[in-house]
């Protein structure tokens, strides 16, 4: 019943005329106004999670311009993505999670959302935009040299219906960031510390099954690929928590770097696709600075108080 | 036999699968991959004009917050979008004008272009980001004060079919910017000079016509409205030039501030509708910074060089 | 010319593939080919229910040039429908449910449906196409005058991600047709034989509810409305059953007259939404006409011989 | 100016709520009706140039049945298509010109129609609708044995912008005919006067030119294509004309046989991209029985009463 109260209600605010769309300034009434009628309706199908997934564009060309490290740029390519994310997730209440690796991030929008009527282009580019804009924004905090140029980044909406083509996707994202990053550490390694060139790099491990290259970082470099980093190896999850801190307890968007394909963890984290109560966050100490950074700022408080969508999270 | 061969012929030229608008990277051949198949062609329909128009997202508060003069902030509201727009105009060499009044931009692809295979989230997604982030970067060439947060902007993407709605439009934008800065003209000389609070300038204005308008601020104020500072009362239009300098000519971005509701405007500027063969600029002294600053660093030479879409400009 | 090259290149790059949508005979391998490319992708998202309603055009003076019964006329509108939606469901076995009411008829493809590629307007105007024809073909075996004219019907694609959304769809038809079949009992009862003029009957129907109109019917007209036929106050579920014949068992398409509001219907119909292996007709003794003439025609077998679409039923 | 009009009156007809396109019957005010939420805009682009092609489904199959002549079969394929498209072309007023070859019928809507507010779904269901009716009504008319089955059509919407694409969008589908009616007049002679298999006459044509196919024509059979009838090789262009009979005229549906590749085509019938104001018939005597029907059965005129849509044709 309560979806149907929440469906009921979302079909009375879903208004497809474009009058509203139009700017919020005075209209002059000129005979050129016929030229309105052009826009088309976008608004997405009710029901389904809207999922808005951003890119880098040319970031190789971005990561060489910024001297990034290799394969990983723990500043650089994932610190500043996950801090312009968190904005992301600061501003649109009604995404409830997102997930990160590399150059892209994936936002989730519950699939009640009435957020900007639905309508795809609203949802897509204040979701890009601002991700942009944090993104520079966001940079000085983590990165020590300027931005050498103004990155750009594209950004798609894709939908799914049910929970588990939403489970399937962000797995998919996580098995990519899992065989990508497998790779691109021995690959990096036997360029870096072998000396070997990128052709070559790229004859060795050309065929090779993931056992194989455990094996070689393993074998020529003594490293064990499973005590790396999770966040190269996982990616990095958003979720809306609430932090306990002493007696009090504060809303924050936290960053986990946990295995998402398992079951487990959606078990763990039933707000996701449940009532969107955020659950508590078990924080190490110290806190991850992305964290402290919302908490010193107080963003948290005076964001919640924006009315910034339909349907308010309880 | 023969229609497979055709079939053949023709699959290899048509290749709709979303493969090449995935990740650059290599693919995770998991069990999830399935899940790329939800996402939907978007692909604009040939030989009509593509109009992408971006607009600030609650920008009174952004206005406010950055204490904006009143009506018109050259520096904060105007010459930061133009520099933003020009920066888009640079790096996507298909738009063959831009628009800007206000928070807002329009740009304007020429109809043939086949730039990201006319996909409409790509287009609208690198115009809304591109433009995001070269706002925040250009904040501090034009700006004394710090940005106080990360702006927004929304994006969509709206098609004209025939050139006759294309000027329409663009002239429903610029009589928009008329009727809008005479109004706020008046009411911002009637509250900031005489005193009136903004309901009783409201009251005021309530009904007037702009003769009205110009009246009251010639009367009142001793101001002949057609001696503002064309920017405010006609937007700014961006066009690809060639700009003369002594006995070498370089190409850049320049900004005018004319009609462009009269057809005298379409007949001097005959590349936009035409050719796209940039016209010469007839530059006032000194240059526009704007342009100076383009000459400057060079910018439109190196840009020129990128490949950046399938058909180049002569 | 220079349009014409830059169009050709175009539909090079532009991606489709329409390759299937063209027609099966040979190319002409024209300059105009270009064209094809302004035909645009429609496919369907996957994972949902995808709903194709069907609704009679000026049924109301088509109708009247038949001489209709009122308020129902079971041959015309009733019959004919339920036999054209079977032919339908006949040759488009992805079909799990047709329901019909008045001049109306909704089929319900199951949601992993990838008859046509999915693709939007080729599902629309086949079921629409071939309800269309079907009905006129079958007219004649339900009614005994010739049709006046050709009749005409709208179609429209509707998706439904779950299933709950979709059975609110169906019970949103039916209870459609509870309002509106009490009305129109107890107005044409007023009108045929109280005499009442219709706007008379109109007026004492304002504002009543289903409980008043009982009462009328009961009162005035001795007529228990839950006595009445159910088609009329149920329309017409068509599913697709095992029909057993002494020790025979053939497959047919079945007329239901239940109520689908209730859990019981879902309980009872498992193969709709679960593994689409038709369920046994309980038949009443005679079989209804429907089904008779299915049976005799032997339509059933053949058509199941057709590889009607990419995925079979198990 | 013309133009301006109508384009203004659209966009205050455009009115894209879905409330008005629910079923005309009073609504059952259920907790249900969220439903109808789930309805998608289709409103097709202003100023484009509507073209709906319908295509028979399996005609390979439908042909055999009916025994249709070899390589056309002036009745079966041919002229009953004329017909019916005759019927929707008296039905639908906005459509300005339809041109049908093999089984498959394409229909021009002027760009301005504002017929059932340009939504896509109902212009292509009622145009492929009443065509597939009119076809199974027509058929006796033109047939002397009876329908086997009820015949299924799609149709699929393709808008052009600009006139130079729908005059090539046409010349595709004329040059199409003249491909395969050469091809096919050539297979079938081998076929049906040489005695050659089907395999025999295919390798016998591959690779061959038009002129090759020509002249085996004349040299094996005597035959000069040229001098085939003109439906065969240019296809039915169907066009509103006003035809003079005696010192009357009435308004009739006309079938031309023209090449409308070239320029001669289009200056001789202006109305199609012009004023929309029917030309002259220049009749042949007899008349065309396709016209005769129409006169005699005293359509025109009362077709010519119906509101059909919203702009008329004077």
């Amino acid at each position: 019943m309560r979806l149907l109260g929440t469906l009921n209600k979302l079909s009375r605010f879903l208004n497809r005329t474009h009058v509203q769309d139009l700017p919020k300034r005075s209209m002059a009434c000129s005979r050129f106004e016929y030229v309105k009628s052009f826009e088309q309706d976008d608004s997405i199908l009710p029901n389904v999670w809207i999922v808005i997934r951003i890119d880098g564009k040319k970031f190789h060309k971005f990561s060489k311009a910024h001297d990034f490290e290799k394969p990983n740029d723990e500043n650089g390519t994932l610190n500043v993505m996950n801090a312009a994310a968190t904005a992301v997730m600061q501003e649109f209440r009604d995404i409830v999670l997102a997930y990160g690796q590399s150059d892209e991030y994936s936002f989730v929008f519950r699939k009640e959302t009435a957020s900007f009527k639905r309508r795809s282009a609203k949802l897509l580019t204040y979701v890009t935009s601002l991700f942009s804009t944090s993104y520079v924004m966001q940079w000085s905090k983590w990165m020590n040299l300027p931005l050498a140029y103004a990155p750009c980044f594209d950004g798609r909406v894709v939908l799914y219906p049910s929970e588990q083509n939403l489970k399937d996707y962000l797995s998919w994202r996580q098995a990519d960031v899992h065989v990508n990053n497998l790779y691109n550490t021995a690959f990096w390694k036997l360029v870096l510390e072998k000396g070997l060139t990128n052709q070559e790099a790229e004859a060795k491990l050309r065929g090779t099954f993931s056992a194989d290259k455990n094996e070689l970082l393993f074998q020529e470099f003594g490293i064990n690929y499973n005590n790396l980093p999770a966040m190269y190896r996982k990616g990095t999850i958003l979720l809306r928590k609430r932090v306990i801190l002493g007696d009090k307890s504060r809303q924050a968007i936290v960053p986990l770097h946990e295995d998402l394909i398992s079951s487990q963890f959606w078990k763990q984290h039933t707000e996701i696709l449940g009532k969107y109560v955020p659950g508590t966050y078990d924080a190490t100490k110290p806190l991850p600075r992305l964290v402290e950074l919302q908490l010193s700022e107080k963003q948290v408080d005076e964001e919640a108080k924006e009315p910034q969508n339909l349907s308010g999270i309880s």
